[in-house]
């Protein structure tokens, strides 16, 4: 008996996988290690792949083989099946509107632009990154056109992110996020800020590292399957089954930088070993959108690293590691860590001011994309905005447009991700919390069983249901903005 | 007009070459970074690179290609046109052989057999690496099958490494070789034992890194073209034009076996970082053979880091990094690194001894070829001849026929072509120092026209000449033993 058309998709799933998850590699090793003369070969190399891959994607037996799956189920089809043929069909349509030529295209300006960017945040020198994004900008619109998109080619980019995704929808989510967040954001950076004087000192590297580590094994992430490395941006590449790789980046006068870098990419590391290794190469078996992932990464990082139970469990771990922490108490780090600032950096922000950070470039984003804005008026629409939005003068592009990497990867329609990630993630963690033996072990310091929480509904459920249902099957309700906005009040307005 | 014959053989080449350079990067990646849950997975990709790389090079139509090639070359064809014809014919008909199944087998075994091994050492227990051992043996037993041989199936295996060669004329040249060895080691390890005491202290790691960095970079290593990384087994990776990596490994009471290591590995890329990188994916481009790139391992590592010269210039630099130093002078540092020893391990032993370590394993596989020993009778037969050429007892199989990698690998018939590097080594150290100004350089602790010698006449020269008539080419005169006895006589029996 021949195999099935569904059987032939799994095998070709698997192929493509093993081959995009070689290609990932060559991704990390370009940002981890890679000899900077080797860069233009890398581009050659990740071009190649990405054109291998558009090929056997798009191949129109994929489309023949799709027709008799469909064909075989019903009502009773599991599932799995289900999902696997949704996913299947959703991408070959989106793959084979573009042609292979724009693909590679794409692949070897990323390379290129990423370099340029590190070069260009290195010297606040936006002119040096401005061509690369003109190149990166154009071929996205290009790939918007080939899709299709509802009212803006933004539509179209987002779906890249976040299945089922609109521009309209998002700006309602997070105009009405912002209008929320406004008089906390007044209030809470408007008192007494906390003297971080008792933090300085020296956090040399070494000790930095080892006490990274030891609080990740304690998360639950595996080091027999995974690794931290340092790179300019932190970022998690989950780039084979058992192999999952971090990165933070380090600051020898502050351990807090690396020690959240972490925190934040363990939790889209522990989603990535989390997942079904033995589904690999099938859409069940990958995550499902960044607003879930982004939602794993934000609940280590602030909802668990930002908590006192923490800080009262691993401050005296910390002061072993740097002795002058001894004289630091749990409550004067847990004002250190939960202090709101209007800062120029996203990623070093407080939660209270981290969305209106994201709400920025979305703004900047939908401008490019709508025709509305230059990728030379860039800079000055970023400033002033920033400017309005918090008050601070952008004296230099590295602090400014320039500060993320993901437009060097030709990413857009990515960060209006990172608030549903806040949105999802607050979600998550009241619903985890309303289980009693949740919320007490947390509060004694004690994670795995939110993290067996978030395994069983989040993780081990890969791609079967959309973002939305996903969601709703987790916790019994739609994810709003709600339980972010009462996480935020109760933790910088614990008085009001 | 269309593209012709040779034109699709260097297209095909250059595609094949960014695979197969990417393929290095998995390799790389699993000896020095890859977690090792991640060994499954990884033996998958490797075996889909090789299967991918065969279904390519085995393509019927690029045995059309070349006799279509062929059909166009005349008497007055160029040199580089001619040497990729014979090297695309010769590797063509080998792989042509060779079945997909038979690969792909190979590949993934190497992957597992690789992680044994290092497992089997580490616990010095034979009896791990042992059923890997037998089913790789079994494996480049089929792959002699497939090529045919002259006398046994270690002939088939030769050539993978040395071009031309045959077990015959290697056995009578080692065994020559052995011949006038033989007193000159009696002599230099009968007399008075230099005493290392002096040299005995704590060499931080990062210490060594950075004086390793310091000695590579004065040999014109390009550290903005590759890299040094950490590996229990030393080893040189040249993955794509500007990106060439080494290992070492460290040990904190002795700083030269970390900078031997890097000497030799170094000595490796700078022939890779020599290679003409426009011409990467044409077999002109590629490293002629292990018995050349051997050569300038031991070139860097035993004629440069073994001489007077080499530690006049370096050991001042070397006690400002270890301070401990300071009271060891130059005589004292040129016994240490040229005391003769009967000892375990070959890659820490002196270059009087070390082909004597070359030629037991040689001998061995000669015997596991030629099915005169099973793979369980290994250990004993390396032992008992262990202890008839060296003296000593063996102990433990990490110090006897598990300690080198190779085997691992699958990589039989390899082992000869450090014996022939050797050769090569002096024979064309020899010549670069008939010229005057290399000699008076080198003699003044400059190396920087060796390096340019060899780049002209070895580096350049990739592939366009057959190993053989590339030294004469460079040297002019074949390359016998003379030029390596000459100078160990010199070297460890000066008086005499």
């Amino acid at each position: 008996m021949s195999e099935s058309g569904y059987g032939k998709l799994v095998n070709l799933g698997q192929e493509v996988q093993l081959v995009a998850d070689t290609q990932a590699l060559l991704g990390w090793d370009q940002e981890v290690l890679m000899p900077s003369k080797g860069l233009d070969y890398r581009g050659r190399q990740m071009a190649w792949f990405s054109g291998w891959v558009h090929d056997r994607q798009t191949d129109p037996r994929v489309g023949e083989w799709i027709e008799e799956a469909e064909a075989g189920t019903s009502d009773h089809t599991d599932e799995v099946t289900r999902a696997n043929l949704r996913e299947w069909k959703h991408s070959f349509e989106r793959e084979t509107k573009l042609p292979r030529r724009l693909v590679e295209e794409f692949a070897l300006a990323q390379v290129h632009a990423k370099s340029a960017w590190a070069d260009a945040r290195g010297k606040s020198e936006f002119s040096i990154f401005a061509p690369h994004l003109e190149k990166l900008v154009a071929l996205c619109k290009e790939q918007a056109e080939c899709w299709g998109y509802l009212d803006t080619p933004y539509d179209g980019l987002l779906d890249k992110f976040e299945r089922g995704a609109s521009t309209a929808r998002l700006t309602e989510t997070l105009n009405g996020l912002r209008k929320e967040l406004i008089p906390i954001v007044e209030e809470a950076t408007s008192g007494e800020r906390f003297d971080r004087t008792c933090l300085e000192g020296h956090y040399p590297i070494e000790k930095q590292k080892a006490f990274n580590h030891e609080v990740a094994e304690s998360m639950g992430f595996d080091f027999e399957a995974g690794r931290i490395d340092t790179a300019v941006h932190p970022f998690c590449s989950g780039m084979a089954p058992h192999d999952t790789r971090l990165t933070t980046r380090y600051d020898e006068a502050d351990f807090l930088s690396s020690l959240f870098g972490v925190l934040h990419e363990a939790g889209h590391g522990l989603y990535e070993q989390g997942l079904k290794g033995e589904l690999r190469g099938q859409p069940v078996g990958n995550a499902v959108s960044l607003g879930i992932h982004e939602s794993q990464s934000r609940l280590w990082e602030n909802h668990v690293g930002r908590s006192r139970a923490f800080w009262e469990k691993w401050l005296p771990e910390a002061a072993e590691y740097f002795p002058h922490l001894a004289s630091v108490d749990v409550d004067m780090m847990y004002r250190a860590v939960n202090q709101a600032n209007l800062s120029y950096i996203r990623v070093e922000s407080d939660e209270v001011t981290y969305d209106l950070h994201v709400l920025l470039r979305f703004e900047i984003e939908k401008l490019i994309f709508s025709g509305d804005l230059s990728i030379e008026e860039i800079p000055e629409a970023w400033n002033s905005r920033f400017e309005s939005y918090f008050g601070l003068p952008v004296e230099e592009d590295a602090s400014g447009c320039l500060q993320d990497i993901h437009w060097s990867l030709g990413i857009f329609g990515y960060f209006p991700t990172y608030s549903l990630g806040n949105i999802n993630a607050a979600h998550l963690a009241a619903a985890a919390r309303s289980d009693a033996a949740v919320k007490s072990a947390m509060d004694a310091g004690d994670y795995s069983s939110l993290r067996e929480w978030m395994r069983a509904r989040i993780h081990q459920r890969g791609s079967i249901l959309m973002p939305d249902d996903l969601i709703v099957e987790a916790t019994g309700k739609p994810a709003d903005a709600t339980a972010l906005i009462n996480h935020l009040r109760d933790r910088y307005l614990p008085g009001s």
